[in-house]
């Protein structure tokens, strides 16, 4: 069961030089409970180090470790799961290499895809853009919107993806979404503890406000 | 068991817009029995399908089909192995997440990496590079010389890599490799299927001048 209130992408472009395991632990205090991995430029023997630390802070604070993309990668250091953009790997190639019980991820960026991935067997679904971002530019804006016309046909975890901060997180929850996947928000915080507590806040404020969506609509 | 005589290693870069199945044929019908793919640049999702479409190819002929570092990518098109450079993941680490039978390849650069490879595991080992190369200027030239010095010690299979072409892969062989591994000279050859039966040609006619390496040297 994992608990995507704020699921923290940790990005090394995002964090700018930093060090992506101390943005971890201060990602952890502030209450962070699931985590990602996301690396595109580093080869594999270079990230496996870094995954497989990451991956023991995570088993230790007893947060769930999921790695971008790379299935063997996430195989390799054990890793709770993995996430499955629309350009990688399609799910149902991807899970029959899972171990049992590992967490299988997916990005979508409209109704269909989302059903999609539901029906693909996905355990959570990212739903993006959120808002406007650096991180990904040339992703759709679908806004929390596509939140709200996703949730009443989506039994798995929701999380809105993109753009998001803790001025508009609450918005995200709001529309129906289980938590927001952030990236620069995080990675790019001067004090990242404190941005996860302030994200799980307009989290908790949001889904006070959450009206129950009409399935019919 | 791999005939590793003349390695094809398709690459869309070498292969500069022509289409990798027309010459993953023609490399067939010039007589290569050992190929591998090998794309850095696309993403998971874009790659399978073209991996699924050479390895259907491949199968068809009897040929032995590598995916380059993707062992994810390599178990989803049910390839017959995974080819690593020493950036990718360890062969330790790759083995236990291959079916068993699925063959493990290495690159390596010097005496103590071909002897790591081969105490680690691999199936076959690639020496380079033997010749400069556009392909990977960044790699340390080591000649035949080296395929020289590391044949006595390595029992698995053990070819040359590394700006080889007809006019030198006979070098190469008569140094002791049991093959050449080949990147531009037959994806950006005019005529790939002569350029495999030229290779083929000047391999065999290199191993004819081996003189038995003394393992005392």
């Amino acid at each position: 069961m994992i608990e995507p209130a704020v699921y923290v992408i940790l990005d090394r472009d995002a964090a700018r030089g930093r060090d992506l395991e101390a943005i971890l632990a201060a990602a952890i205090a502030g209450g962070a409970r699931l985590i990602q991995l996301r690396e595109k430029e580093w080869p594999s023997g270079t990230l496996l180090p870094l995954a497989a630390r990451l991956r023991r802070r995570c088993r230790d604070a007893g947060v769930t470790f999921i790695v971008n993309d790379r299935v063997d990668l996430a195989l390799a250091c054990e890793a709770d799961g993995v996430h499955l953009g629309q350009d990688d790997l399609p799910a149902a190639v991807a899970r029959p290499l899972l171990r049992p019980g590992m967490i299988l991820g997916r990005s979508t960026h409209s109704v269909e895809q989302a059903l999609a991935a539901q029906a693909e067997g996905a355990d959570y679904v990212a739903v993006g853009s959120m808002f406007p971002t650096s991180t990904k530019p040339d992703f759709q804006l679908v806004g929390p919107d596509l939140v709200r016309r996703v949730r009443p046909h989506v039994r798995v975890p929701l999380v809105g993806i993109g753009g998001i901060t803790a001025a508009n997180a609450g918005a995200v929850a709001a529309a129906g979404a289980d938590g927001v996947a952030v990236i620069s928000a995080v990675c790019g915080a001067p004090d990242p503890a404190a941005a996860v507590r302030e994200l799980l806040a307009a989290v908790r404020a949001g889904r006070g406000t959450l009206t129950t969506p009409d399935p019919s609509l």
